[in-house]
C-alpha cells in the first residue's frame, strides 16, 4: 500500500509519498540526494517526537524539539529551529526534516526557506491536518501580532511523507482538526471523495476510524493529495483565483480562530464552521443551491462539529468583524470569499456583499432548515 | 542624467533607475501601480529619515524608522517593519519603499519577502554601497546568532532608484564602504571601470569626488549596475558559480566582519582586505598572475584601504578561523573561494588549499613587494 505523486510547484519539484510506514532516515537522506547525516536536522515537538528518534535510529542527526501548538508558532520556534541548523553546522545544501503536523511543518519549511536563503526540505506528516492539506503545497508560516501566518514563505518540500501508521495513536481533537479539510477538498472537487465521507462520519464519532477503515481512509488522502496538488500546480503563489478554492471557509476560520483567540479552537473546527457559513452565505447571495447548502451542513454535522452561528467559542463578535476585514487574502482593500458554487466554488470580492449580510449570517439569521 | 535597466531575475522583473533626483512617492507610487499611497509604508533609519519624509511629501504613508547599522539588523527591526505594515493595513499588494543604504534595504526587502508571504517592494538606495551591491539583485536577510545575513531570501525589488544627489551628504565612512564593491565588480568585468578607478584614487582621499567627479561616478555606477545584473541574471539564486562570482573577496571579508565583531569595521573596508587576500592567495595557489595581484593591491590601497595581514582590527585569529570555515558559501562541506585569474575571477574549493596556507596568507607571508 504505498502511492508516489509528483507535482511541479513554479520553479519546485515536490515527490509525496503516501505508504503505510514511517520512512527511516536513511531512506530520507537517500531519497533527498543528501550526502550525510551530519548535513540534516530533524524538527518536531514533544508530541512527535518519539517518531522522530524512531526515523534517526542511530543517525547522528541534530534533533528539534518545539512546545506543541498553534501558542507556540511564533519567531522563538523559528529561532530555535535556525540555532540547530547553526550549531549542526548546516550549509546551503543541509536538509530540514519536518516531523509532525501543520504547524511543525509550517514552521520547519519557514526556517529551511530562510536558512543561509534556503536549503533543503522534507516533511513526513504525522497528523490528518498534516496529510490532507499542511504538507502539500509549500505554504509556511508563523504567527505575529495575533495574525495566525503573518509572516511566511512559498517553499514547497522535495519530499513529503504520509506514513498512515502515525494516525493510529492521533488524539481525537487532531482527527477533527484534519477531517475537516478533507471534507473541503471533497466538496471542491464534487466527486467520489464526497460519497466515501458520507459513510465514515458514524464511525468517526465512534472514534473507529484505523485501523478498520484504513482503506477508505488511504482512498480519501490519495484523492486529497490529487486535488490539491492539481490546483496549486496551477497558480503555486496564488496570485490569481485558482489557488484561493482552497480556502473555503477559510475567511471565515480564520476570523473564528482569531477571536476565540489563537490555539483556543483546533484549525479544522474552524474550517468546518466555515464551510457551513459560506454555504449559507452563498446561498443568501443565490450563488450556492439551496440542497447543496444544506448538504454542506449535513455533512459536516455528521462528523460532530459545531455548526451553530454565532460560535459559542467566538468570543466578542467586533473582534470577529475586525479580523475578518484584516484576513491576508485582502486584495486592493477587498475581502474575498470562496464560495460553493453548483459544482466545486468560486471567490467573490466583498463589494457584491452589504456589510450587515456578514452581521445576519454571523447572527444565525441564514441558518437553513435541514 | 537618467538611465534606466529592466533585469530578469527568474520570475521576477527589476527594473534600475539611475538618475540624479530623489524619486517623490507619487512617482514610485505610479511605477509600481500602487493603487493608494496608504497601500504602502516607508522603510528608513535616523540617517535617512529626512530623505524618506522628503519621498513622503504630503502623502498618507506610514513611516518605519529603524535604528542605524549593522548591529540593528536583527529580527526585532524586521518585527518592527512587519508592525508597521499589519498597522498600515497592508494586504498582499501592499508596497513596501526602502530607504536608505544596503542595512535598510536587506531589512525592509526581507520584510517584504515574507509579509503575507510576500508583497510589492521598491528600493530608494541612499548609499554607495547600496548603488553599487547592495540594492541589486535580491538578496535580503538579517543577522542571528553573529552571523551576517544566516537569514535571508532572494526576492528583488520590482524598482530600484538610485538617485546620485543622496551621495553629497553622505559621510566618509559609507564613502570607503561602498568604493570597495565597485573595485571588486570593475575587477570582475576587466574593462573600462578598472581605468577609471585607477584614476580617481586621489580624488576619492582628498574627499573630493561630489559634485565635482559626477560624471565618472555616474559611469562606474551605471557599468557596475550592467556587469552585476547580467552576472544575476545567468544564476539569480546562487545555484551554480556564476553569482558566486560577485563573491570576489568576500570568503575573507565576512569572516574579517565576524571575528572583529559585526559592525566594527564597514563592509567595503573587509571586502576591500578580502581582495587583496584573494589576490595573495590566487598567487600562491598559480591562478593570479603576480602583476594582477599587484595591480589589486595598488588599486584597493590608492582608495586608503588597510591592506595589511593580519587587519589590525582582526581580533582573534582563531575566531577568524572558525568564521571563515562557518562561511555560508559552505556547500558540502566545502570552502568556496573566488580568486582573480588572469582576466575576470573564478570559483576555487578548499580541498585544493592546504589549511596551512590559510594561515600563512592571515598572517602576510604570502604579501606581494609593489
Amino acid at each position: 500500500m504505498t502511492r508516489e505523486y509528483r507535482f511541479t510547484f513554479g520553479q519546485f519539484l515536490s515527490q509525496v509519498h503516501l505508504q503505510k510506514k514511517i520512512p527511516p532516515a536513511d531512506a530520507i537522506l537517500r531519497h533527498t540526494n543528501t550526502v550525510s547525516a551530519s548535513r540534516s536536522i530533524l524538527v518536531c515537538d514533544t508530541h512527535t517526537r518519539a517518531i522522530a528518534l524512531g526515523i534517526r535510529g542511530n543517525l547522528d542527526i541534530p534533533l528539534c524539539v518545539l512546545s506543541p501548538g498553534e501558542t507556540a508558532k511564533g519567531w522563538p520556534a523559528v529561532e530555535q529551529i535556525l540555532t540547530t541548523a547553526k550549531e549542526g553546522g548546516l550549509g546551503r545544501d543541509g536538509l530540514f526534516i519536518a516531523v509532525g503536523g501543520g504547524v511543525v511543518s509550517d514552521l520547519a519549511a519557514f526556517g529551511a526557506s530562510v536558512f543561509m536563503r534556503g536549503c533543503k526540505l522534507c516533511i513526513v506528516s504525522t497528523t490528518l491536518l498534516g496529510m490532507a492539506d499542511a504538507a502539500l503545497g509549500g505554504k509556511t508560516g508563523f504567527d505575529l501580532l495575533g495574525i495566525k501566518n503573518l509572516v511566511g514563505t512559498f517553499y514547497p518540500a522535495g519530499h513529503i511523507y504520509l506514513p498512515l501508521e502515525t494516525l493510529t495513536t492521533l488524539p481525537r481533537r487532531e482527527w477533527k482538526s484534519g477531517m475537516a479539510e478533507l471534507i473541503k477538498t471533497a466538496l471542491l472537487d464534487d466527486g467520489e471523495m464526497v460519497n466515501t465521507l458520507k459513510n465514515l462520519g458514524d464511525e468517526f464519532l465512534r472514534g473507529d476510524l484505523l485501523p478498520k477503515y484504513e482503506e477508505p481512509l488511504f482512498a480519501l488522502i490519495a484523492a486529497s493529495v490529487k486535488i490539491k496538488g492539481r490546483i496549486v500546480e496551477a497558480d503555486p503563489q496564488e496570485t490569481g483565483t485558482d489557488r484561493a478554492l482552497l480556502n473555503l471557509g477559510h475567511t471565515f476560520a480564520h476570523a473564528l480562530e482569531s477571536s476565540a483567540g489563537l490555539g483556543n479552537l483546533s484549525h479544522g473546527e474552524a474550517v468546518a464552521w466555515g464551510l457551513v457559513r459560506s454555504g449559507e452565505l452563498g446561498h443568501h447571495l443565490g450563488i450556492t443551491p439551496r440542497e447543496r447548502a444544506v448538504e454542506i451542513t449535513g455533512l459536516v454535522r455528521s462528523f460532530g462539529y459545531e455548526i451553530a452561528a454565532p460560535h459559542p467559542k467566538m468570543g466578542d463578535k467586533k473582534n470577529f468583524m475586525t479580523a475578518l476585514r484584516g484576513d491576508k487574502k485582502q486584495k486592493a482593500g477587498k475581502l474575498r470569499f470562496v464560495l460553493p458554487a453548483s459544482r466545486g466554488a468560486l471567490v467573490v470580492e466583498d463589494d457584491l456583499i452589504e456589510p450587515r449580510s456578514l452581521v445576519s449570517l454571523i447572527n444565525g439569521e441564514y441558518a437553513l432548515c435541514y
